[in-house]
């Protein structure tokens, strides 16, 4: 019953009184107002308004394991740890390929290097995918790289905004960053165990601390728009399979010709960390390993991890 | 009370009277039978004949957390799923580096690429430790060979047999297999979270089945004599830590002579195998990564990881 009442609701993108949803369903107005009262439970934003009936908030953004379109095997709850932690947990159970885990809130949000992602409830997406590559250990960096494709190509899909990658994962618009990607394994010498990658998504936060504001943002406040994080999800998954696949088939240079199109560092003047060294110079391509190369004064350097900041037409460093 | 029985009976190598016992603790010969009693139900094997009194039999190999003699913090229990899961937790919960954990018997054994390490109770080592090492990820298979020259010399020094390497870490004694090692790592793209090496050496273990007869032995086989596996943990352990400092402040490049001065494959024809590739020909050299050099007919090719195969006197592949 919820879920009939709950797909009409989404049909009309307008009002629509209880007498008809009673009629179309052959229930009960009573029936028809128990089934609102219960998806208004479960975070559905249903608005009523006296004799016009009820309207489901064009503006609703509801994420749960209903409302996620997926062929892939996944696990949805409200509220998580990290996803990553779960994920971890599941491959260490040997779960099927592909398999994802999202929540609404991370209380233990990870980022890279020991940093935390913040995750507010509600607003953002926070998603970690296990894979099982069969790969040299060498390669696992290379598959943060092709995630980080998978995920530009969903939000320039998503937005229709100029979307871009600043080497190695970080998606960016406006020079902002909305992606962060915090990837972790398990290994053996010459053999990985599982691969874990997490992705966190700012999709409809508005508010961030001051320290991070002029360099994170969310698809909202770029597009001025509220957008559907179940959407995104199902597009995502889909599009992170879709390039592992070929990575794991033709390896990065398969996809390397995508990732380059979208790369922001190239032709720009970059500053690369790499344990402890530095490199500076005009960042002139991403290697057939996904590393990148950067014309310094001594010559050619290839970074293979680490981050790399992009001088701007302005002459700042993002 | 114990331990001063303990460590009288360890002292003189004969029967040692229950009256001298009593006498030279000032207790009564019953506390003294006491004690003798506790001692043999905590493993140690005392002899007791009439009236010559006790004798710690001199063949007695008991492992306790009071046995080993170290500086590092350990655990120990009597049994153990794998020592590599027990300090891979440990880690998790960021123990102290160089924290080892040993027991007498694993119920669950691990080998490399999945197989089962085979090990009964009370015979042999099985000993797992930590690292936190401040290099690449490309750098940990080096650790592996560390601790494997870390343990031949142990067992050099231990047994005065002729220890050799075979690349990368399997300790032989006279063509066979005593040593094997398993190190696992947790890490993200370019940090490592932690490393975990598992050491299983054959001590005391006399009987092997017959599909590994020819490839694997124990010290007792090899030199006709029961070892004392907490002795040998106590130079181990600190045998491992040594090289491990050595490798953590100058690279495997300091530990390389001292390596290939043990490591049997050079000189020799081998066979290796790399992620499905092979190569055959003769080891020329242990590179400065600690990469196995075979010169193959299409020239010099560098093995990173894998197995190696080395042809002997008498034409059979070990």
């Amino acid at each position: 019953m919820k879920t009939k009442v709950l797909d009409i609701l989404k049909q009309n993108k307008t009002y629509v009184s209880g007498q008809e949803l009673a009629d179309r369903l052959g229930v009960s107005r009573t029936a028809v107002w128990k089934a609102v009262a219960a998806l208004k439970k479960q975070g559905y934003n249903i608005v009523s308004a006296g004799n016009r009936g009820y309207m489901l908030d064009p503006l609703d953004d509801v994420l749960n394991a209903r409302e996620i379109k997926t062929e892939l095997p996944f696990v949805f709850e409200e509220k998580m740890t990290s996803t990553n932690d779960v994920a971890k947990k599941l491959a260490l159970d040997k779960c099927a390929e592909f398999t994802f885990v999202t929540c609404n809130q991370q209380t233990a949000g990870k980022g890279r290097l020991g940093r935390t992602w913040i995750s507010p409830e509600n607003q953002n997406i926070y998603l970690s995918m296990v894979f099982y590559p069969d790969t040299d250990i060498e390669q696992v960096s290379q598959i943060t790289l092709v995630v980080g494709l998978a995920l530009a190509k969903t939000l320039m899909e998503t937005t229709g905004a100029q979307v871009g990658i600043k080497w190695p994962n970080d998606v960016l618009i406006n020079n902002k960053k909305v992606v962060g990607i915090l990837t972790e394994m398990q290994a053996e010498i010459d053999r990985i165990l599982f691969v874990v990658t997490g992705i966190g998504v700012n999709v409809n936060q508005t508010e961030f601390a001051p320290e991070i504001r002029d360099k994170a943002t969310s698809l909202r406040l770029e597009c001025d728009k509220v957008f559907k994080r179940s959407e995104i999800i199902s597009l995502m998954t889909k599009n992170i399979k879709k390039y592992y696949e070929i990575f794991a088939k033709g390896g990065f240079k398969a996809v390397r010709d995508e990732y380059k199109a979208l790369c922001l560092n190239l032709g720009k003047t970059v500053k690369a960390t790499c344990r402890g060294r530095e490199a500076e110079g005009l960042a002139v391509d991403i290697s057939a390993n996904g590393e990148l190369v950067i014309q310094t004064k001594d010559g050619l350097v290839n970074i293979s991890s680490g981050e790399a900041s992009v001088r701007t037409s302005d002459n700042k460093y993002i």
